[in-house]
């Protein structure tokens, strides 16, 4: 209902907003605590040097600068106009701005979408009237947008601008202005630069989706760390997020929605109608973006992200000083299933070289007490783990003490780091969260592009997340040679003869059958495919047609075949009276296996998805499936079937074969290639696909489609 | 190998360990860095009233301090020695210790139990010769002990004993030296108070369990943080854990072990082999004692608990003041399981009338940004959540942003604590974390018995296990009435049909059946039963007796009974050659229904332990089943099941009926109230058991009792 796409705002646009040389106050104050007080003195803290015009009919002047009476009286060419002003006056405010052809405009009220129909309806006409002007909104009911690289604070909350200088950043873009906030601050404490952030709001005018944009062209933005209820434009935040992630810059999501109770939230609270959260999910990572699961771990990666920007696909080196945490950390990889590289005597001669001989090379490495009475022990050792190719990063675990105590570990560390120079991501870690660890051993830790983490396990999960993704396999197969089925589509329910043949051609297997609409075909038919047989009626109005007897499993001859087709025939006349059958369709009993389900939807938002897993009742009570996005190589679809909870059924459980997964992945492909190509296709499901042991192939019983206009 | 259960010493000697009135330093020094230095520098440092005695033969005195040539030269009455020597040194000092009637020592050195055979025979030698000497032993392998109470540091570790004073203290006690320093920092930088910190090491003549109950008898300490990677005294742990929970006095443990790594781990380090981490814990639970997965969350844990000890079984009320934050806190106590007591406009009349008419009342509460236009609006709001019978704790996630914004924010917070006086946990968690937030709001809130919280999700995680062990049931069914069937029992496998007649008087239901030896015996017993019935070879050499083709199911008539005694026979001449069987169990065929498998052990560790899951190779892989302590009541019993990722399947799944869970459960009870009273039993195996529906009971088709002589 209020989910509406916002048009699409130039760059040139975008840039007048975030880089303004001129910014109209509208509601101009020095009275404390009003916005239009705040937003000035933040501009004056910040020694903005474009023109600043003030607005209100009340004043002459404000702090010794002059003010207009009304937006009318503005100059030409205004970059940005602040609306610092009741709810009750922006609309037309708006149109005075559109009037005087001013490029852009903040609103930071509240009450519109968010508020119910009244307030909708006036964004609504907010989003028509800046469109039809071509000027750019953002909001209402967001927090503005701090530009940290030409110091310009276009907000009222109090902001102390950190220039960015020469160091790479993080734009910070959010929805909730109260979150873009606080990852303001959360960044500055962890000494993170930042170069924009931009609270969106309503997104009556402009989303999340265009400051991306605007930011992978920004040179100083390293990370985007984004945190959103709903994208409104999800193919153009897709394609973005791609391009991020060619130019190699990471993009981290915190996306609130994957409970139930999350999304009724967010329904109600900002506007924002949550699509479908898993189907979200899967498009999006696909598309190259680190999920965050909260505002700690979008902290804690963004920080990894921006100190240590050449990721590996091995794991990490655990070095700690204990062999209590050397089993609490293997019990923390193993839960957050964090391959550590396997290191051991045998295998790792420069790291056997550096520890004393009653310390064993294992990963964990437990290098014990004894660099306390041998500091150079950690140089060795941290100069080992730099330079094995093996280890993709490291995560140096260290109990700190006190300023004695790391005074005695921190110098021969940051020597193998000079040393070294290691380009892998290096976290140090203190196992005694709270210890006085002196500020300058942060400050050099930093300085040489280390994470420094307060404790240890929180190191562990925010990399866990960065291993996954650069572990992620993004090849993608483009779908061919399936196109042209479209004509044969109509809208609605395609019944199962119908949909197997459209699918047949494809390459997807069925048992051999035939569509009959008489008894005596169906005797014939039955003749030829050899009996045992089974009948199913068919009918595009028949969606559930074994609740409705209209299937009769096992028919052994002709004399059943006769009964068969009677008790069809009644049974649907009773369950479903006045219904018509299309005709029958006799297909060959197929053999028993594993049964999958498969699945595909064109999802009006993200687009075709497939879905995989296992059939039958205690498949759907363990929700063991997954989504897969179309285009993946056959072996990466493979792979995620091994990912299914129940794999051990694929690999040959207790003495049975292993299964032909490689069959089924062919089955899946193809259902996603179709979906792509097809787009009046809005559903699939081959439930069950039967699957063979290993090289006997996999094949659909049922199928199932739907046809649909699509956007 | 190396597990041994050391001796437990009298408390009187644990006394004179941790409240030692004179203390001798074998080994003392005066050369910076050496341990017997460090030891006398701690203890000048903390200003010890009581006697110390140097001992080093080469030295006449020591800072002033006169030496000892040897441990025999010392007067009597010593209460602890302490061993700053080398390892070669140690097994003689200890014997000189004994024969000067010492009352205590502290053993630093490794290279025991840890360092392989050797070492593990001096441990043996040194734990003899103590126990004999009734002399209590703290290490080998440990970092010593810090009595903050009486201000006495027994370590090597520069330690800076902070007095506890009135405070109620955490008691810390480790296997780990290491991990107990850590965590003694970690706590202080929190202003945690202390009451005692002990490191067990090896545990040659003392354990943590010793500790654990010295603790509880001390006034000062209100919570226990363990480090613990083995209980070698299990069943004395267990009573004492639930003597703390008797008490009030909580336990916090954290355990590795989870992992099958992390166990091996354990294995070749600290001279520990683990038990099976599963059955440890549920026991360890049962007895009442909170785990933590990390070190984070012990730290989190025990704040909380030392602050807030009034532990509710409602659960929390969330305040916030963003309405993303709101969602993001709802998927977090959904992912974890927190239950949110339900609040809405109609049924919080305080907590309406304290909010503005555009903040709906809920929980997790957003507020907004309105508090910084009107503080008062927080008093109010936290002042109507104290008040709320319904609200058992109070999370408030806050954005601090800096020290002008807090000033706003934590008066009125502090003005509503002062004057309700919340007995309920409060946590007050930043949202931003890293902000600026005043130093002296955090010593108030934690004056005020809040706990301050940097970010907000720790906190939530924390508060879970919290809330989980406030509402565990504890209520203890004991068995009775089973007692005397251990005259029955033999040691090895009994078969089939003698754990069927030792069961079904208990009340277990099985199968009709008669136990046959011949084929004529056969006849006559499945014309009694009436046909179809089942053939199952019997004997206690026959451990899979389906994989020998020792079943015959569905036997139809006499004359497929005749066919059947003849291939089963044959079927057992093939697969077993030369084995004699006791006979043939003849059945009814059992009814189909959904299928448990109910387990006993009597672990020798842990005792009695019951598991119950699904049956079926689906459930196997998904290892769908729970461990249960015996002696839980029967609904207690049937909650568990309904924790069962199947539990659909129990609650009728599509369709089906609601089953006879309490059937099930009534055999679950039986099978543990068993293994109670008769610890001869060492296995039991009821599998499959067939649940039917609500009211037609559960029938175990097979069983199996295997005797074992037990500890």
């Amino acid at each position: 209902m209020t989910t509406e796409n916002p048009s699409t705002p130039s760059r040139a646009s975008i840039e007048r907003l975030l880089r303004p040389r001129s910014i109209a106050i509208v509601g101009a104050s020095d009275k404390p605590g009003a916005l239009g007080a705040s937003v000035l003195a933040n501009l004056e803290r910040s020694a903005f040097t474009g023109t600043i015009h003030l607005i209100n009919p009340k004043r002459d002047e404000i702090g010794g600068r002059r003010c207009l009476a009304s937006i009318d009286d503005l100059p030409d060419d205004v970059d940005t106009a602040v609306l610092a002003i009741p709810r009750a006056a922006v609309l037309n405010s708006v149109k005075a701005l559109a009037r005087r052809r001013v490029g852009s405009t903040v609103i930071f009220s509240a009450g519109f979408a968010e508020g119910g129909e009244e307030g909708l309806a006036e964004q609504r006409e907010i989003s028509r009237i800046a469109a039809d002007a071509e000027m750019m909104v953002q909001g209402p009911n967001c927090l503005g947008m701090v530009n940290h690289i030409n110091r310009i604070p276009l907000t009222f909350i109090e902001t102390e601008v950190t220039p960015l200088g020469d160091r790479p950043g993080i734009g910070i873009v959010s929805q909730s202005g109260a979150m873009a906030a606080v990852l303001g601050v959360t960044f500055a404490s962890r000494e993170l630069g930042l170069s924009y952030s931009v609270s969106t709001g309503n997104e009556a005018g402009s989303g999340v989706e265009d400051y991306v944009e605007f930011l992978l062209e920004d040179s100083s933005t390293r990370v985007i760390a984004m945190i959103v209820e709903q994208f409104r434009k999800p193919a153009r935040f897709l394609a973005t997020a791609r391009k991020a992630r060619e130019m190699g810059k990471a993009i981290v999501l915190l996306h609130p929605g994957k409970s139930s109770a999350a999304r009724e939230s967010a329904a109600t609270h900002t506007g924002a109608m949550a699509g479908d959260y898993r189907v979200m999910r899967v498009s999006v990572e696909r598309a190259g973006v680190i999920f965050a699961e909260t505002l700690e771990e979008l902290g804690d990666i963004a920080e990894i992200l921006l100190r240590c920007p050449n990721l590996s696909v091995t794991g990490p080196a655990v070095l700690c000083e204990s062999g209590a945490f050397k089993a609490l950390a293997l019990d923390l990889c193993d839960e957050l299933g964090l391959h550590l590289p396997h290191l051991e005597d045998n295998n790792a001669p420069s790291l056997r070289a550096a520890l004393p001989a009653f310390v064993g090379v294992s990963n964990p490495l437990d290098i014990t007490a004894q660099g306390l009475v041998e500091p150079d022990l950690y140089r060795r050792t941290f100069a080992a783990l730099f330079e094995d190719d093996r280890i993709g990063s490291v995560i140096a675990c260290i109990i700190q003490t006190d300023p004695v105590t790391s005074g005695i570990k921190l110098p021969p560390i940051l020597n193998a780091v000079e040393d070294y120079k290691p380009t892998k991501p290096v976290i140090f870690a203190g196992l005694d969260e709270g210890a006085r660890f002196p500020v300058k051993y942060v400050a050099a830790l930093r300085e040489k592009g280390i994470a420094y983490f307060p404790s240890a396990e929180r190191a562990f999960r925010a990399l866990k997340r960065i291993d996954d993704f650069a572990r992620r396999d993004f090849r993608q197969v483009d779908a061919t040679g399936l196109a042209g089925i479209g004509h044969h589509l109509v809208t609605g329910v395609i019944p199962e003869y119908r949909s197997k043949e459209i699918l047949a051609p494809l390459g997807i297997h069925f048992p051999k059958g035939r569509f009959v609409t008489n008894l005596q075909e169906a005797i014939s038919a039955a003749e030829e495919l050899t009996y045992p047989v089974v009948l199913k009626a068919q009918s595009a109005e028949l969606n559930h047609k074994s609740d409705a007897g209209g299937v009769i499993l096992g028919v052994a001859d002709v004399v059943a075949l006769e009964e068969g087709w009677k008790r069809l025939n009644s049974n649907i006349a009773d369950h479903c009276p006045g219904l018509v059958l299309d005709g029958v369709l006799i297909e060959s009993m197929g053999k028993r296996g594993v049964e999958l389900i498969v699945g595909a939807r064109n999802d009006p938002e993200w687009g075709p998805i497939v879905l995989a897993g296992f059939g039958g009742v205690t498949a759907e009570i363990h929700q063991d499936f997954r989504l897969l996005p179309p285009g993946l190589p056959l072996d990466a679809i493979v792979q995620e079937l091994h990912l299914l909870k129940g794999a051990p059924l694929l690999r040959g459980f207790r003495g049975s074969s292993p299964l032909d997964v490689t069959a089924a992945a062919k089955i899946i492909a193809t259902v996603g290639d179709l979906l792509v190509q097809e787009p009046m296709i809005a559903e699939i499901d081959l439930n069950p696909v039967v699957v063979y042991p290993e090289g006997e192939g996999a094949v659909a019983l049922d199928a199932l489609i739907v046809g649909g206009q699509n956007r």
